[in-house]
C-alpha cells in the first residue's frame, strides 16, 4: 500500500520550484530547446528511457516553423541559459518534441500522458501586482511569457513522472510522457501524431489548468466542442511608388489586404452550427509617402464542426483570392496550424470520476465542458479514438489573474499538487497491478 | 441687306413657344419619337431636305439602348401623343436622329449645327415656385423632364432652321442641322458620326445653355477640358438562399457590389492628370429575408485625356472582377456610353468672338472655359477636326434655378433668342455672300 | 362517436378549391384585404362569431406597415377582387386580422389555433412545369404570389373550422381560430397579441407545412431553435453633385451604405451561440451621373437567444451610425419587425404524438426539430406559455417543389386533408367531451 | 578677377569624400547629430558664425519627432561614432538644424541656400551591382540610408561654402547656409522658419538631384506644382478578446483600420484640382487568434492647392473618427508633417538661366518643372515671398539608379561638382561686388 496524496505533499515544493524556473525562461514555439532540455535531464534522472529530436517529430508535419534565423537564434540563447549541448544538438532546427517511455515490462495497457512546452510571445507585465514580477521569477527572455500556463502543466508532468516511476512494482503496461513542443497555434501536435508516437496507445490524457473553471477544487473531466481550425499566413505581394509623384504606378498591397480583411469577417454565418474567423495582426508599408508594395495578416478559421471550418477556408481562400485580384498583386497563403474537433469518452470521462471521488481536495466536479476554442491535443486524441483507444481531456480549477494570453496573466500555484494527484490516481486506475490479498 | 435682329425678334415668341411644347412632352434617351416627329416636321414646312431613322442614325453605334420593351411602349405614348405614324415608323427601335438639310447650291463650306433631342428620367417638381408648373407647360410624362435645357436647344434649333432659310439668296455652301437623339449618358452622338453625318462637314459648332454661366448675355466661345470617359452598366448574378435557415448556401450578390463599389473609388488618382469616377445607382436584391442573389450597378469612369480614362477604365473591370470571384457570383459589364476629349479649335473661337463684338445684346464675352464634365459633341468635333474641319461649343449665359439634372431646373427664356441670334451670326460669318455693291 | 377520417375525406375537395381560390389572389402583408373577407364570410356562414379589425389588431403594435397609398391601392383592388365592403371597411389602412371564436358554452380549456393570411412579393413563376400555372391557378396579382404555403394553412384552418362546429355537441370549452396578417417579416403577430386575441389562451397550436420536412405523412410535433429576430429599414440621406464637375460638393449616400452593409456582415461571431445578419435588398440613386444623395436598405439580424440578437442589433446601430457620419450623411432606422425564440411545451408535444399513433395517414413522426429561422408566432407562443398555457408548433411535411419563397415554390395538396385531421384530432384530445358510456 | 570652375575643380575629390562620409553615418529625421556635427566643425574651420540647437530650431514648431528612447540612441551612437559632445550636447532631443552665417559687412541682400541633413529609414541594398557598397561606403547603421540624395546636397553645400568664403573680398552682403533636419515626411523646415532664421532673407535657393532630371548637365531653374500637403499618424485602440472562445467581447481595432483606409482612398476627387492621398503603412494586432486591440497607420494627404488638401483633410478625419465609432473604438490623430505649395519666382528663375548661359558643363536648361510631390522647402519659400524676397528651388540632373526612396538608389557624383558650380554662379550673380575697373 502506498499513499498518493503523502508522495505529492512530499514535492510540493519542488512542483513550485520547477513551475518558476519554466517560467524564467519561455521559449516561443518550435525554440523550447532549453525547456526540452530540462525535461530530458530530469527525466532522464528519474530512469526514464527518453526520446526526443526528429525522432518524436516528424519534419514534414510541422506546421508554422519560424524562419531559419529565429530557431538559430533561439537555439544559442538556450545554450547560454544553460542547455546540454549534447542534448540540444538533434533539436537543432526545431524538433523539440520529448518523448519519457516507461515500459513495466508487465503485460497492460499503455497510457499517455501530454504536456505542453511552448511560451507565447507576449511581453510579461512588470506591475508590482503582478505575482511572478514581484516574486521574481518573471520573464528573462524579452517579449517570451508563459501567459497560458504551460509552465505549470510542465510542473505537474515531471511531478506526475517522478512518483510514478517510484511504484514501479505495483504497475503494468506502459506509461508515455509526451512532451509537445508549439502547441500555440496548433501546430505541433500533428508532428508527434505523424512520428508515431501515439499509434500504440490505449488511453491518452492530457488537460489545463484554468480555462475558466476558476476554483482551487474543481475539476472538468472531459471536453467536448474542440472547434476544428486552420491557420494560415496570408502575404501580398504589389509594388511601390511615390503617392505624390506618380502613384496610379504603384500595386496597393494594403489595400488588397484591407479589403480582404473586411470581407473576411463578412463570410457568412453557416447555417449548421458555430464559425469563427479571424485576422490577428497586418503589417504592411515601407513609408508614409509610398504606396505600400507588401502587406502580410495572419488568420485562422474555425467551425464546430470539420465540414463548417472547411466551408469557412473555401470561402477564405476565395476572397483573398478577389482580392488580390483587385489591386492586381500576387499572393501567397501558408497553412500554419491545423486542429480538429474530438469528443471525450464517456467510458474514460467516468474513470475520472470515480477517481475523483476518492480524492478529499476535489471540491467540485463536472462531467464535461464545452471547450469553444481550439487546441490541438484533439490530433492525438482523434488518432488514439480511431485507434480504438480512449481519449480525455480534463482541466484543472484555479483563479487566473489577467486572463490567459495576456502579459499579466497568473495562476494559482495551489492547483499543482491537486492535478500532479488527479493525474496520477487516474492512471493508478489504469495500469495498477491488483494488490497481493485484495 | 437685311437685319439679324428683327428677324430674331420676330421670332421671340415663336421661340417660347417650341420650347414650352417640348418640355410638356419630355422623351428619355432614344425615345424620342414624339420630339423628332416634331423636328422632321417643322423642317420639312421650312423647306429644309429632311433625312431620319436608321439612314443618320448607325444601329450597331448606339450604346445604351433601353430594352425593347421601353422603346415600344414609348413609341405608342409618342402616337398618343400626335407623332405622325408615317414619320415615326422608320425611327422605331431608337432611331431618333434627324438631319435637317440645306444645300444652297453655291460653292461654299459645309457648316453643321447641333441640338440634342432627349429629357432625363427625372421627376418634374410640381411646386407653385417651378416656373414651368406654374406657367401650366411642366412634363406631362410622369418621371421624365426636360432638366437639362436640350428644350430651349431645339427651340434654338429651330429658330435658326427658319431664319436661316429665308436668307438663301444670300448664303452659299451647306447647311446641316444635326438634332441627335441620346445626349444624356454620351450614347447617341457616336451614332450619328457613324452613319456619316458629320463626314463633310468644315465648320461644327454646338453649344450649351447655362452650365455655370449665369447671366443673360454672357456668352463663352469655345471649350476645352472635356472629360474623357466611359459608362457602363454592371450586374453581378449570384444566388439566393434563407438569411436564418442557410445563409451558406447563398452567393452574396449585394456584398460583391458593396465591395466593388468602394473599391472603385478607391481607385488610385493618377499622377498625370485628373480623374473622376462614380457610382450613381445601385439596386439589389428580392428581400429582407433573402441572400441578395442579384445587384446592378451603373458607373462611369473620366479622365483628363483618354490615356487617364483608359487607366480608370482598366482598373475598374479588375475591381468589378475581383470583386465577383470574392463572392463566388458572376458577372456582366455593358458598355452603355463613350465620350472623348476635345478642344475648340482657335481660329473659330476666334471667329465667334469677333461676330460677338457687333451683338448688342451680348455683354460679356469669355473665349473658352474648362468643361469638366463629358458631353458626347466632342465626338462630333473630333471627327470633324481630324478631317481637317473647325469645331466648337459655345456657352450661352443664362441664370439657372435649382441645377442642371435637379427636378426644378430652370432657365431663363430670354437666352432662347440671343443664342438663336449669336449662332445665325456666326454662320453667317462663314457662308454668307459678299453684298453686291460691298 | 364519429370519424375524424370520414369528415375530412368528405371536405377534401373543398380543402382543395379554398387553396386554389387564395393562392389566385395574394395579397402582401397587411393588405390582405380580400383574403381576410373570405375566412370572415366562411367563418360566419359555418357559424363562428366573428371579429376582425381593430378590435383583434393593435395599431400601435403593427410593424412594418407598407406606405398608406399601397394600403389604399390594395383595398380598391380587394373590392375590385371581389370583397365585401361592407366587411372590409373596419379592415382599411391595415387591420387585416380575424379572429374565429366558436364558445361551446361548457365548461373547459380555450384552445387557439393560428394561421397566416399573407403573401410575398414574388413573382409567380410562369413556367409550364409550375403546377399552380399548369392548373390555372397561379396568381392574378403581379408580383404577388403565395409562395410559402400560407394559401394551404389558410384552407387547413376553414377545413378545421368547418368540421369542429360540427361536432359542437361533443365539445368543451372555447376555439379560437386565428387568422393573422403580416407573418412575412415577423410583423404582424405582435398586433394580435397585443390587441389581447391570446390572453386567455390554454393551449395554443400552430404550423407549418414543408419547411425540410419533406414527405407526406411524416409530421413534427414540436420545435424549437427559433432564433430572435429584429429586422430594420434603414435610410441615408447625403446630397447630390454633377459626379464630373464638383464630385467633392456630394455626400454620397451609397458609398456610407456600402461601407455599412459590409461590417454588418463583418460583426464578429458570438462565442455563446449563433448570429446572423442580413441585408436582404439595397436600393440607390438618381443617376450614373450624380453622386448618390440617398440610399435604402433592409436589414435583419437573428440571434440563438434574445441576449445574442441584442447583441447583434447594438453593434449594428453603431456601425449605421460611423458609417453615416463617415460620408457627413444623415440617417434613420426604423424597426419593421420583431420575434423571439420560443421552446414547443413538451407536454403539449406528447400530446400531439399520442394522438398521430391513432392516425393511419401519418407515417412518421419526430417530437422536435429545430427551426433554424425566425417567426412571429413565437410572440404567441410566448405569451400563452407565460401566462401559464401550453404553446406547440408542428411541421406538416410534404415534398416541396422550388423552395420556399421562391417563384416556382409549390407544395403537395394531399398534405392539406393530412394537416386537417392532425390538427382536428389533436383539439379533440383535449376539448372533447367524454362520451357518454365510455 | 578668379575662376569658379578652376575652383571646384580643386574640391572635386574633396566632395566626394564629404558625400561618402555622410553615406555611411546616415541619420533618420530628427537624429542627425552626427551628421549635424560634422557640418558645425566643417563650416567653422572654414570661418563661418555657426548656430545650432534650440537658437535655430523652433521646439514647439517641430513635427513628426520620435520617441524620445530614439532620440536619446540616436544621440549616443552619434557619440560613439564620433560627434563632438560639446557640439551635439545643445542638439539633444531633437534640434539638429545648423546654420552657417557669413556676414561680409558691406551693405548687400541676404542670400539664402538650404540643404538637407536627414537620411531614410530604409535598408541599403548589398547588391554587388549597388555602387555604394562595391565602393565599400554603404551604411553602417542598419535600416538607414541617404537613399534621395541628401548626402550629395549636403557635400555641395560645403562646398559652396568653403569656396564663397574664399571670395570674400569680393562680395557684399550676407551668406546664410541653412542646414534642416527632417526633410522628410516634410517635418522639419517650419521648426527653422519659425525660429527666424528666413525672416530677412531677400533671395533663397534650394534645389534636388535627380527627380526625374536624368542627366549629368541638365539643370532645371524653377519649380511650380508643390503640393500641399498634410502628415499623421493615426492609432486605433480597442480591446483585444479569444478569437474562439469570446470573440463579442474585442472591440477590433483592424476592422476599423481597414474599413478607414479603403475609404480614406475613397474620397471623393475634387472637380478644383489635383488630390491625394495615402495610407504608406499599417501595423495592428498581437497574435493570431486575439481580437486585434490596436492599429496604426501612417496617412498623408495631398491638394494641388491649399484649399484642396483641406478639403482631403477634413474629409480624411470624419472618415477616420467614423471607422473608430463603427467599431467602438478610440482613436488619436497626431500631426505629423506639413507642406504648402509654392512657385519659384520668375525673376529668380531668369537670373539663374542667364548664369547658366556662361557655365559650360551645363548642356540643358529647363526653366521650370511641375513637382507634382510635396517639400518643405516650399514653408521657407513663402515666408520668404510672403516677405518681399525671392525664392527658386533648381534640379540637378544625374542618372538616378534603383529609384529615389529605394534600397538600391544612387546618383552620378558627377553632379556634385556641377551643383556646386552652379549655385556658386549664381550667388555670385547677387552677391558679387564690381571688379574694379570694370
Amino acid at each position: 500500500m502506498f499513499n498518493i496524496s503523502l508522495f505529492v505533499a512530499e514535492i510540493e515544493e519542488q512542483l513550485k520550484l520547477w513551475r518558476r524556473e519554466f517560467h524564467k525562461f519561455p521559449e516561443a514555439s518550435w525554440t523550447e530547446y532549453r525547456t526540452a532540455c530540462e525535461v530530458v535531464k530530469n527525466l532522464e534522472t528519474m530512469g526514464y528511457e527518453v526520446l526526443w529530436g526528429p525522432s518524436v517529430v516528424s519534419a514534414e508535419a510541422r506546421m508554422g516553423l519560424p524562419p531559419q534565423e529565429i530557431l538559430e537564434q533561439s537555439w544559442q540563447r538556450a545554450l547560454k541559459q544553460g542547455a546540454d549541448p549534447k542534448i540540444i544538438n538533434t533539436m537543432q532546427g526545431g524538433f523539440t518534441g520529448v518523448l519519457g517511455l516507461f515500459k513495466t515490462c508487465r503485460p497492460g495497457p499503455t497510457v499517455a500522458l501530454r504536456f505542453e512546452l511552448d511560451a507565447l510571445e507576449i511581453a510579461e507585465s512588470d506591475a508590482e501586482s503582478h505575482y511572478p514580477f514581484r516574486e521574481k521569477f518573471s520573464s528573462l527572455n524579452p517579449g517570451i511569457m508563459h501567459a497560458c500556463g504551460h509552465d505549470g502543466h510542465l510542473a505537474i508532468g515531471l511531478g506526475v513522472a517522478k512518483i510514478l516511476i517510484k511504484l514501479k512494482e505495483h504497475l503494468a503496461g506502459t506509461i508515455k510522457l509526451i512532451f509537445q513542443p508549439a502547441e500555440e497555434g496548433v501546430r505541433g501536435a500533428q508532428s508527434m501524431v505523424e512520428a508515431g508516437v501515439l499509434d500504440d496507445v490505449d488511453y491518452f490524457i492530457s488537460g489545463h489548468i484554468g480555462l475558466g473553471v476558476n476554483n482551487i477544487g474543481e475539476i472538468v473531466c472531459g471536453s467536448e466542442g474542440f472547434l476544428d481550425t486552420s491557420k494560415y499566413d496570408v502575404e501580398y505581394i504589389g509594388s511601390s511608388a511615390h503617392a505624390g509623384h506618380n502613384p496610379e504606378n504603384g500595386k496597393n498591397a494594403l489595400l488588397a489586404a484591407a479589403t480582404a480583411i473586411i470581407n473576411l469577417h463578412a463570410i457568412s454565418r453557416h447555417g449548421q452550427g458555430s464559425s469563427r474567423v479571424n485576422v490577428g495582426t497586418l503589417n504592411s508599408g515601407n513609408g508614409r509617402n509610398l504606396i505600400p508594395s507588401w502587406a502580410k495578416y495572419t488568420l485562422e478559421t474555425r467551425g464546430e464542426t470539420e465540414e463548417i471550418n472547411k466551408y469557412m477556408v473555401e470561402k477564405a481562400k476565395r476572397i483573398i483570392q478577389g482580392a488580390a485580384e483587385m489591386y492586381d498583386v500576387s499572393f501567397n497563403i501558408r497553412k500554419m496550424g491545423s486542429a480538429h474537433g474530438a469528443v471525450s469518452n464517456d467510458q474514460l470521462i467516468s474513470l475520472v470520476a470515480k477517481t475523483l471521488d476518492d480524492i478529499s481536495d476535489v471540491k467540485k466536479v463536472h462531467l464535461k465542458k464545452q471547450f469553444t476554442a481550439s487546441e490541438d491535443v484533439t490530433n492525438m486524441m482523434r488518432l488514439v479514438q480511431d485507434k480504438g483507444g480512449l481519449a480525455t481531456y480534463l482541466l484543472f480549477g484555479s483563479e487566473i489573474t489577467g486572463g490567459h494570453h495576456q502579459g499579466n496573466f497568473d495562476f494559482d500555484e495551489k492547483v499543482l499538487p491537486i492535478a500532479t494527484r488527479v493525474l496520477l490516481e487516474t492512471i493508478l486506475r489504469i495500469v495498477r497491478l491488483p494488490e497481493r490479498g485484495e
